[in-house]
């Protein structure tokens, strides 16, 4: 531990439409001291992720709202630095949720114990983390891709797009990946070996996704919303299932959202669910950590992280995030 | 057999809007005579439902569209009149599908043997028939009430809602009814005995729905759409579960349907699957007529019947079943 304050983002004003820097204040504060039973933890890397945005509006959604001067929240892989809890000792790598701040206090529940020699720990929060498991969970559990099947996923080179088109591979099916530019695509079809990909910047994107699928669409795994959703639904086959992970188009909208007529879940028997992670944590977790660590290590699941370099980087990168500037899954290094 | 003519109803037009006599036409033809291997039944029961106006328009929906000049479709009770076939012999009752017409020919596949004495015939395509399944089937798959949940119907005097709330009540949730005017809502309440029923056409529709659901709504079983659903959003807990029915309120509309938003499945984790009840019959009918059969017994599962009598009054009857004027399931007397 070099640090001598610990350097956090607040949140100063609930953004309008896209966040901005003045959104957010950068500022120091004393390191805090753990008591009886806590620990000190030191972000080593904070992951940004789009549903961030959804907590900056003052306005509770699945999860009670920042208010202002709050920390920014998320997901943390932190170094133990001090510990008067039996469980943890100086030195211990963990994924935590200590927002984005150098130092954050912990009670050493909801801590997960990573091993640095594994993998590299920034994909604590990325595929072997939270992304990766949103992507796992929403797919086998909901998706339910049988071989053969055509799956759908927008932010393809993502955190979460990446890993479902992967698995759903790995199952047997068929993944098209959607995503932003040229570059992106090359990476999802010949890196992620998806086995198409659509640019949704095309000017006839909705004709070539129809091309993409020539057996329509049975898992279309949601985490866009807007113009993706409404090139899908006309694709969707009879039983299709949707995961909604994320609207990640809207979240800078106010008002307009995605929706599904009712009419169409009736006559093709589609199966919209919304869902967290959360939900499937406890039951799943422990499985997800055991395939996902064989197939990276069998190289049939890939990953690409966009490290950004220091917390003062972090609305900067967040704020592009929203705009899909990022290519792979996003993380601040806060500390080496 | 005393008839000398198969007396038919036809589409002749499509409607636009609500149905009106216009589209139909009431015509004679020769009686059809079986060719080996097939029977020749005549109807005695004809069961109006809400899904046929689906198949008025002439556009495909989850079924193929009827065709100007088609005899209506429609599930009926008939009795074998002549029989070619080894399976079936003269007098058996058996449900077909075989229309709005009094007679028809078939060739003994997908028909099912009814015990005239185990309950009247016209329940056969009624509470144990195809509405009472479609709730059984509908609720128990795809909206799994726990004891203590609220489960919330529409049309809940009719054939497919005052099962829903039952079945919902024999497995321990609490049961809301919605049903339009006093005389239904009595019925659903005192007859039915639903734990609770809110008229829809009171003016504050919406503050009596979230009145009878003071825990929140756990499973709404969606078979209208309209100002129902409208008022049924706000009151969904998370991990609310939406089996979609059917539309009601929507069919006779051509344009604006029933919605709903992504970011409410999202941040409440819904479920919405729409589904026919085709998908569960192979699996689960047996099961339901034997579980069904004993709640009529033992007094659980009530049922009330609205029957009209003679074919010629079935476009008329059908008309009155879009506008809600039918007390219980609506079926048509074709012979005795």
């Amino acid at each position: 531990m070099t640090a001598t304050t610990n350097r956090r983002v607040v949140l100063v004003s609930h953004p309008k439409g896209k966040p901005t820097a003045e959104n957010f204040r950068i500022e120091d504060a004393p390191i805090p001291t753990p008591g009886d039973g806590e620990l000190l933890l030191e972000t080593l890397f904070l992951s940004l992720d789009p549903y961030m945005r959804t907590r900056m509006n003052g306005t509770a959604t699945y999860a009670a709202a920042l208010e202002l001067g709050d920390v920014m929240v998320g997901g943390t892989v932190a170094r133990v630095e001090q510990s008067n809890h039996p469980d943890w000792k100086e030195g211990d790598v963990v994924v935590a949720y200590s927002g984005w701040q150098s130092f954050a206090i912990s009670d050493g529940s909801n801590l997960r114990r990573v091993d640095p020699d594994s993998a590299p720990v920034s994909t604590a929060v990325g595929v072997l983390g939270m992304p990766g498991f949103t992507a796992y969970a929403g797919l086998l559990e909901i998706g339910q891709p049988k071989a053969g099947e055509t799956v759908v996923v927008a932010a393809a080179s993502g955190a979460v797009g990446s890993v479902v088109g992967q698995i759903a591979r790995i199952k047997g099916a068929r993944a098209v990946g959607i995503a932003g530019g040229p570059e992106k695509c090359a990476f999802v079809k010949d890196e992620l070996k998806f086995d198409a990909v659509v640019d949704h910047r095309a000017p006839d994107f909705a004709e070539q996704l129809a091309k993409a699928c020539p057996d329509g669409i049975d898992v279309y795994f949601e985490n866009v919303g807007g113009q993706v959703l409404e090139a899908v639904k006309p694709l969707l086959n009879n039983f299709a299932r949707i995961p909604v992970c994320g609207l990640m188009s809207h979240y800078n909208d106010a008002g307009a959202g995605a929706s599904i007529d009712l009419s169409l879940t009736l006559f093709k028997s589609l199966t919209v669910r919304g869902f967290l992670q959360n939900e499937f944590v406890e039951r799943l977790e422990p499985t997800f950590l055991k395939e996902a660590a064989g197939w990276i290590k069998d190289g049939s699941l890939r990953y690409r992280e966009d490290i950004v370099e220091g917390l003062d980087k972090a609305p900067e990168a967040f704020i592009g995030l929203l705009d899909g500037k990022n290519f792979g899954k996003l993380v601040v290094r806060v500390a080496e």
